[in-house]
């Protein structure tokens, strides 16, 4: 049993029916929803202390929970920590830097730090990252609104941040020659920027029926979309907005991505939304910057990519989950 | 620089006023706060499956965060289950029975399973507990409403988990002849019953001025109602609930308890909470169960213990934090 029919099961047992979004989604207050995700990062999986400085690892931890909350079109407003230390890194070198890069993508956004927890663990670094935000009442972005002929759309560029790991991976930032070249690619992996502003202008004026933030990959975070709404999807390869900067790297450093365009579909951590927009507001969305790179369709078995004239199935190939996360 | 010390650093550089309390109280809608806590628990430390089955274990990850709503005196509304799972749990027989303990207890309560994250961790197994909760606006009952003369109280025994935690320690379990004698402490630290009910009644009848969750022993836990209320206290040891299971315990097999007093007073886990009460509702608060253990007292820097007509400073020896818990 592969993880996700295993998480199925696990769900259709207890009856955890509100699961399965970015963000919770709780009836709290008249007028009001609250929103609440959590998302664990365990050090050498999600993060590597190698070449992540302890405040790009502070502002990774509260930029993937902001990532959530936008997807939701909602606002962040208090996140918490539950940290598993390991003695090693119970000092201030380590965790003074790593709250200093909390606090500032926390300010960033208005976003006030409200408490947590610190644990020894003698394991790995593990990081719960809590935010709770807000969304007017039954206004929250769910991944389930994608309607046959809205358009698929993306807030920006792709494959930026996968990039960035391959340079990483290999070793090759600061090396001379390449540094240069490889600046952005690597900040992109090491120092995401939640699309809230964006999340959040495309739910108020309306723009949206569907919404996911990009975690895994375009490949594998359109499906959840699909899946949700049951419809199906057909990409055009040719509108995705492949980040510029993996012209630059060499492709036998991109490799196991076979091509820039491949990293854009496949590579995952670019903190961008993939959303749904009626077909009528195209330009409204386009003028924000985003880029339109398909069409939801009504079979649901349709997951489809489109390159020079012929069609073929896209397979989801980014980073597999063990689990799911809200 | 010791665990505490290097917190309070952290808390006044970074501005963390919000934290410091047994759940973070967040001003969410008119008329009705939000109560956040999570707790971290790592196998090795704060549970064993040696002892503790998986469904004990799950059981207990959401007592610990209900514990902290009950120390507000508020309200339970949902949970998220952040969980860092080693490959040798990732199975049915581990997580099923896991969730059961979760949901049984949801259930009792009324809380529902609203989300959380699943992370591979090659680690112990790390599970982050939150639990959001409710409370009428400014209601929720703070570790620093403690005035001179108030009586500090608590809901029920002291000291029957430590007890069961030494049982388990011993491998005395399910010895023929320590059985029978043994199963209600080690009920008691296996599978706990958090006092939601009781901190409720006893915040919406305005019977309590602070109160706190016992969780690392009264002796660790008094001193944050203390310091945070800018109080002192004395405990009149004669009046401490010892668990009457703790007399039929080897006195050998209680140490480093050297009395079941001993265990009463340092002994965690206990999930009963601490509180002070106007001394004129000393006759409600006694009918709900509640035993008044001593006086608060206009010193800050008096902690006492009284036993036979002679006074001693009662010192911190619970289980030490590595941190801090919201």
């Amino acid at each position: 049993m592969n993880e996700f029919d295993f998480l199925k099961k696990l769900k259709q047992n207890f009856n955890f029916d509100l699961t399965g979004d970015d963000c919770a989604v709780l009836p709290f207050a008249n007028g009001t929803d609250l929103l609440v995700t959590a998302d664990m990062l365990v050090e050498g999986i999600d993060f590597r202390l190698e070449w992540a400085s302890p405040e790009d690892v502070g502002r990774k931890s509260l930029a993937v929970s902001l990532s959530d909350i936008a997807a939701m079109g909602g606002d962040a407003k208090w996140a918490l920590f539950s940290m598993g230390i390991p003695d090693r890194l119970w000092n201030e070198d380590f965790l003074f830097p790593f709250y200093n890069g909390i606090n500032k993508l926390a300010q960033e956004f208005g976003v006030r730090i409200a408490g947590g927890d610190i644990s020894r663990n003698p394991g790995p670094m593990v990081i719960d990252s809590i935010v709770v935000g807000s969304c007017p009442e039954d206004a929250a972005v769910l991944r389930s609104g994608a309607k046959e002929g809205d358009l698929i759309c993306v807030t920006g560029p792709l494959g930026g941040a996968a990039g960035g790991l391959r340079i990483l991976e290999s070793g090759a930032r600061g090396q001379p020659e390449p540094e240069f070249e490889s600046q952005e690619p690597v900040s992109r992996q090491l120092n995401p920027t939640p699309q809230l502003i964006l999340g959040n202008i495309l739910r108020t004026r309306r723009l949206v029926t569907s919404m996911i933030d990009i975690s895994d990959g375009l490949s594998s975070d359109l499906p959840h979309i699909c899946e949700r709404s049951g419809k199906g999807a057909v990409i055009d390869a040719a509108l995705v907005p492949v980040d510029p900067n993996l012209e630059k790297i060499d492709p036998e450093l991109l490799l196991p991505f076979n091509s820039p365009l491949d990293a854009a579909l496949n590579g995952g951590e670019d903190f961008e939304l993939l959303f749904t927009s009626p077909a009528a507001v195209r330009k409204e969305v386009e003028e924000l910057g985003c880029c339109v790179i398909g069409r939801i369709v009504a079979d649901p078995s349709t997951l489809d990519i489109t390159a020079d004239g012929s069609s073929r199935r896209m397979r989801p190939s980014g980073y597999a989950h063990f689990g799911e996360d809200q």
